[in-house]
């Protein structure tokens, strides 16, 4: 049916996105947000956005196999207040100043001001490490590891972008303190270990880089982020780990007491994910008609729409009710689309929202005893006999495993050496990430930033790799490898 | 082992309740929230506390179960912002003219003033509502019932009770639309179901009542509301559900098409769920020792705690080891508790905490290769045979089953008819319900109030009692049969 046709019958607006990747990159995206259901942007306040069920489905979806991942690392859940004293925050003053631009203050109550200001969350350290001054004594008490699951505010003054940059977000921060210098930095691996599984699911093959001091979290000694490229040619942060020393527990005054006695300042960490994640998978996956959502988080594993013709309408409908019974307990998860919409806007519909797997059945695919399968991935289509389902668990795993090596080639082929400044622009310029030799100055570093607009994301996190000449930049003698991109 | 040596040993200071029940029930409850680790009050605003790991587990469980109930009746969830303009809320005076008291306002960002208050949402009807004018717009939109899971604040002056009366709270809100009446009457049916079956779950027999004109949700046309008898007489108010009708979706403008292209306002609903529930629970089941959670919502629902002697250590923690895998494979939530304490410690912290059944698991038991088992709910112990594990699953059966018998005649023993106000006076000093009848006006509610200090909680939804006099108060004829109760 045509889109005339579509529009007199009442069917909404979501015919499919009207610009290609090509085209706008950024209005494919906001479209691809808006009208597969991800996310509304009609709200009165500018970065507060409601996240729709689909994509507070997805979320759930990733919120489920991130803290499955983190409980099986020994991390609990809990919750902290939302508000904190402006009073409060100054005990890490050095930490706080990177985010008081940003904060959104309550003054009143009612009508009535309160003595105190009252900050909204940002992160939680402030409030989550006056808490580990009470809960921590003794050696047995560490490691101490928790997470929680919450709301921030972070009221950016540039322009938002939905998902990447709201003003309210959602995320899982994790804090840890631990009783050794050594078991603190175990903590960034299992960090890794975490966030490289969690990646695999994904279907997104990161960079793990250890940023630089510029670019470090506030109050850390140092941080390590997962970057992956997106199809515009830059980059995207995911989550970010930080081993913070003991630059809180100083301040805050959190110790414990050895076996022997003696009492010490604790080593700590933290770690970050949040709905932004959603942004990068549309950006990393999605084509021309929408997103594509690997199987291992999609909320939909297949969709099944039934092609109905007169009079054959009960016995499609009948059947596919069976073909979705006989998937469910196959441990897929399937949807049967009984909407009355017709074929072709359903297939629209599901196309935008990422759906792994469509599966048509129709009255001659019936005849046959037959479903006929396509992949979101690369639109191919089977088919398959009813006696034979069980095997769309495999088709499943295909398509997961291509959109990981289709995410690690284009990794690899967007990555390249750089030697000296005109090289590294050139290579700036055709986006992905750019390989080069620093010195570790940040005079430098603000040069390649000013020069070619493109940041130093840092150096490969656990793996020191070997310079391949004199630093990008200066010429003098380079102390390491970096990675040098634009990112959102 | 005493406290003395406990403590000399650094054992933390949660050795058991000092008070009774009896005693002092209020100081008993929230030492049990505190020592039990459900939450902890020691934050810098009154009302904003943190929800331990303990209590964040028992909520996590909580939401699951219901979350589970609302996706099987067809609800999905989603994220609405958390600040609201002022301006925004004008819409719904009547309704917001409820909260506007309690309300935290943002008035700056950084130290910017904002041109518009916002206000952190003390509930998400004017957000959400503006939200369904621009989804809904065909029959075929409808009905339409999301959920979101959430933090809300409400700035209660009165002293705060932990979890009973907190400042900063987390919640599920389900809104829905509806293309009729009828339809929207039959959503408060399907509330009734789902939380009918929540609390069986919970172990807690409610009463069902609907609310009187007074007492009901602002803007609604009726509420109707779970409320339990907890253990000092007074009435614990659970989830609530509300009526709508075209109330809000008048002033929003909320209009579907009907198939003959005739335009209307919907019908809508609205549903509450908090996590005061966990105080509710502590309240209900609640011992002398501390809480007592019922199997199906447990964390842990089986803890095992090896008894240590010189000599024997390994082949205990051995035997430990495979008995806690053996219950996890049996689907019983089981944990091993391997933490450097005596034995006595953990029996008191795990009977704080409220876990329904303890395994002992010493040389002893070894030698008969049996394990012992202790519940919490009565203090029976039994032994059982090693190989006979699968009988577990029935223990906690029982358990959860004696839970709610208990609940039930604690309910039915405490709720009796009163004839006239001297009979009221006296049975509202005995603590539970009163049955008593009621002409249906304002003004004996009031006196009701006045005279007794307890409320008329309501009368039973969906069913039509049969008055048995005049009106307790006045002595005119009665209109219904309600229910009056002092509550927290």
């Amino acid at each position: 049916m045509g889109r005339k046709k579509a529009a007199e019958k009442g069917e909404r607006d979501n015919l499919g996105v009207t610009v290609t990747r090509k085209e706008d990159f950024s209005k494919w995206y906001t479209e691809i947000v808006r009208k597969g259901g991800f996310k509304d942007q009609r709200t009165p306040i500018k970065g507060f956005d409601v996240i729709q069920p689909w994509g507070y489905a997805l979320w759930e979806r990733i919120q489920g196999a991130y803290d499955a991942l983190l409980k099986e690392h020994g991390i609990q859940n809990c919750y902290f207040p939302m508000l904190i004293p402006e009073s409060f925050i100054e005990k890490e003053r050095e930490h706080f100043k990177g985010f008081e631009a940003e904060t959104a203050n309550v003054t009143e109550v009612g009508s009535e001001p309160l003595s105190e200001k009252l900050v909204i969350r940002p992160t939680s350290e402030t409030i989550a490490y006056h808490m580990f001054t009470k809960w921590i004594r003794s050696h047995r008490d560490l490691p101490f590891k928790i997470n929680q699951w919450c709301n921030i505010v972070r009221w950016d003054t540039k322009v938002t972008k939905p998902f990447i940059r709201d003003r309210e977000f959602l995320w899982s921060e994790v804090h840890t303190a631990h009783a050794s210098l050594e078991d603190g930095l175990r903590q960034i691996d299992d960090y890794a270990e975490i966030n490289d599984r969690f990646h695999e699911q994904l279907a997104m093959a990161a960079m793990v880089l250890r940023r630089t001091e510029k670019d470090k979290f506030p109050g850390a000694e140092f941080s390590v982020a997962y970057d992956t490229l997106v199809q515009d040619g830059k980059v995207f942060q995911g989550p970010g780990g930080h081993f913070l020393g003991q630059n809180f527990s100083k301040p805050f005054g959190i110790k414990f007491t050895h076996d022997d006695g003696r009492k010490e300042y604790v080593w700590q960490t933290c770690l970050g994910m949040t709905t932004r994640q959603i942004g990068g998978l549309i950006m990393q996956h999605g084509d021309d008609k929408g997103a594509i959502l690997p199987p291992a988080i999609a909320p939909v594993q297949a969709v099944i729409v039934p092609i109905i013709f007169k009079g054959k309408e009960k016995k499609v409908i009948d059947q596919a009710k069976k073909l979705k019974e006989k998937l469910c307990s196959l441990g897929v998860r399937a949807l049967l689309d009984e909407r009355e919409y017709s074929a072709g806007y359903k297939f629209n519909d599901w196309e935008l929202k990422g759906v792994p797997l469509r599966l048509e059945l129709g009255p001659k695919d019936l005849e046959k005893n037959e479903v006929t399968l396509v992949k979101r991935n690369d639109g191919k289509k089977s088919s398959l006999k009813l006696s034979g389902l069980a095997k769309i668990r495999g088709v499943l795993d295909s398509i997961q495993k291509e959109m990981l090596e289709k995410s690690r080639r284009n990794l690899e082929a967007n990555t390249r050496d750089a030697r000296g400044m005109k090289e590294l622009k050139k290579s700036v310029e055709k986006g992905g990430f750019s390989r080069a030799n620093w010195c570790g100055s940040g005079e430098c570093e603000d040069t390649i930033k000013d020069q070619t607009g493109a940041g130093i994301r840092g150096s490969i996190y656990g793996k020191s790799e070997q310079t391949f000449g004199d630093c990008v930049c200066c010429g003098k003698k380079a102390e390491s490898v970096v990675y040098i991109a634009k990112a959102y």
